[in-house]
């Protein structure tokens, strides 16, 4: 039963890709498809390129559900005069460790976050050269495990890309989305969502994704099913869901939250009639460089996947 | 003359449907359809189910314009430790009455504001036992009418479907639709729109719904038309229907607001050439359990929307 | 190599036409078509009317990119009590001079900004008449022309479309769009895009709108290519067109910025696989009647556009 590979994860984390920038990340996916896709279960469609930008679905026999895992991470730009702009909501904590390339090189820089008498902050990199206009950094990798959690950059969402790429391994029926430019607006989940609709009549998403501890979900409780964020999914098939976790005995926890967004709430404004719900592990220190995440509740997500890809 | 038909609006009030739970208020809606369509001049055609979510389309002749109306309504969700979440905007007073259920059973129970010291607002639910989380509540039914007005919860927009549905009984070409999720963030209207788009080639829409009492719209002024809110609706568009109700003498006042959003701006925001405008009777009380409607300026509703769905 | 026709765009800004109100100026600009078509190098198919409210379509050839140029301005709703309402972001400056015509005629009047002790502003229009509810008023046009500049009214966007009509004289291949409702939340980007997506597989957009003079983006510095604004182009589509801007030695600016959008954000946020990068002139006084742009810059624009529709 145990799911988790953390070293696919450490992977996964090393590679670079702010929304708008996740050709480098498509690629290393693409890859393990690739090399991997003759181990799993059932034959798969890869659809990328032309018409996808950035973004993958994978199809598995007569798919109904999709689930979507968003490949892109929060960073910063780099503006006029050393300032850095935000990709996303990144939390900034001065001397931050960031990483990416221009056209002089590799970089490794830091973050100075600079306030002045009335409370406005002002973000700058500090570096012995000055860095091309619109060069994009991210947090330095930082991988940390124990048998209890792991701890690193970007648990959102390179581990709900991880999951994806888990489930995909004895998936029959089903398809696998991984969309970009989550963390900043959106603008993938459209036409992807579209594809699905079009062509395989999919109307039912899980957004595989990391949510946060709060009073009511906790490390350890289980994969969290959200009911609702800033956005909510349709009741009738929330209800439909949580049944099959309690069904299967699968260790999970609800979420009611005001605030925050996913892919689901952007499925949610397409042209399209799709019911989506968001389900995924807690974690600690969100959009910072120390994300952290039980290991039980990774597993427990994995599960849940597993089952509903078969039964909904 | 008289077209208001209080008992069934008493009728629709009562049935819950906050947004994203709207599966009660369509089933009394297809029953009442069912049961009163053998009346209506027309042949209906009802489009529901598979790629509808919990909205309804009814289709009459050759359609040019579509009546929306939507059938969720404001309310709260049950969070953590008895705290409260908005569903859309409803106006919060100490001691309001709510009713729900939840795998115990029948919920009647109040609203408790708590402000601490620096003006933040707590919403809490006062109950002798815990309901469950992710409950929705709502408004508890309080049905007033005199001769002059109508007085109780969900005015908005109950009246809008009463408006639609009292339309149909002599339509002849037209879609009524009875949409979902308007008052939390929109989410049928694109793909309702794009059935109407591609299969019928409809692209105009009469948004069915109550609007505010202002300074320059009053009780017994008549049929609200906008001219816009936060969103513009086409001014040619405008300029026919403003025509045809000068034309035909009914009575109705323009709406100039900066805010305030409907199914009309959710329709500007699709992939769809819909021209839209907004019409509806003023309420005082907006977003309250007392929300006041004046009877002459729903006959003048029910009046401009049987001239329009005829001439536009 | 002189391409700017200031005749053109002095006419150009005459016309009126607030977001949702553009009847007139799409006259103008298919009219300006037709009588000039004769001597572009390449046919053109022009589509407008039915489906298309009051944006138009320009096919070349076979196209593969599209310039967005938005029609519409800024402006003033009249409301009640005297009251005027903002349409998009218009600087309010006391004394402004308002111009457009209701049901008594024609109109110029001036903008009165009231501030009450707690700051909030009040903007009322000064006139020896009552005008019509709803009427919407636009800046005075006021046109000055040096070697250097132009500085008027509403080079936002009349100058993007100027732009886009001089690029069509000598176009083989490509979509030139004149959409609408850019200034107030959008709306026709969706149904244009999609309508060049499932006709021709079009996929590239280059949004051809006036920029800000910011600490990075300074007058007569070239054409401004916007590596972000509020929204992120994707990096790859963004690579190519400042190779091409570096290899034909047209001179260019980097922006880079955290707020602003345009039709590039609205058909990120579409259902469609769209690439779009803003390239546009700087200027100064943005959204004031004296918003100034250097003649270079526009002679700039105008010479990156016809590199880029020739060879992306």
């Amino acid at each position: 039963m145990a799911h988790f590979k953390p070293e696919l994860l450490e992977k996964l984390i090393e590679v670079r890709g702010t929304s708008g920038d996740e050709g480098a990340i498509k690629d290393f996916i693409l890859n393990y498809v690739n090399e991997n896709k003759a181990n799993w279960k059932s034959e798969v469609e890869v659809h990328h390129g032309e018409g996808f930008q950035d973004a993958i679905v994978l199809i598995f026999g007569k798919p109904r559900t999709a689930i979507f895992a968003h490949t892109d991470t929060i960073g910063f730009t780099v503006g006029y005069n050393n300032n850095l702009i935000k990709i996303g909501g990144p939390r900034t904590i001065d001397g931050m460790k960031l990483v990416g390339s221009d056209s002089q090189g590799e970089i490794e820089t830091e973050l100075m976050v600079i306030e002045d008498d009335e409370g406005n902050t002002t973000l700058k990199y500090v570096f012995d050269r000055e860095i091309d206009r619109g060069t994009n950094l991210s947090f330095k990798p930082d991988f940390n495990l124990t048998d209890q959690h792991v701890q690193t950059p970007y648990l959102d969402n390179r581990l709900g890309v991880l999951n994806a790429l888990t489930v995909c391994e004895d998936l029959e029926n089903g398809a696998v989305v991984f969309s970009t430019y989550e963390e900043h607006g959106g603008g993938s989940v459209g036409f992807l969502g579209r594809f699905l609709y079009d062509n395989y009549k999919v109307r039912q998403a899980l957004i595989s994704d990391i949510t946060w501890v709060t009073d009511g979900v906790q490390h350890d409780g289980g994969v969290a099913i959200s009911m609702r964020d800033k956005a909510i999914p349709r009741r009738s098939f929330l209800n439909k869901i949580i049944a099959l976790a309690k069904e299967n005995k699968i260790k999970y926890q609800l979420e009611v939250e005001s605030a925050g967004g996913s892919d689901g709430s952007m499925l949610q404004m397409t042209d399209l009639p799709f019911d989506w719900c968001f389900i995924g592990a807690p974690e600690d220190n969100v959009h910072s460089p120390t994300e952290k995440v039980y290991i039980s509740d990774i597993e427990a997500m994995i599960e849940l996947y597993k089952v509903l890809m078969k039964e909904i």
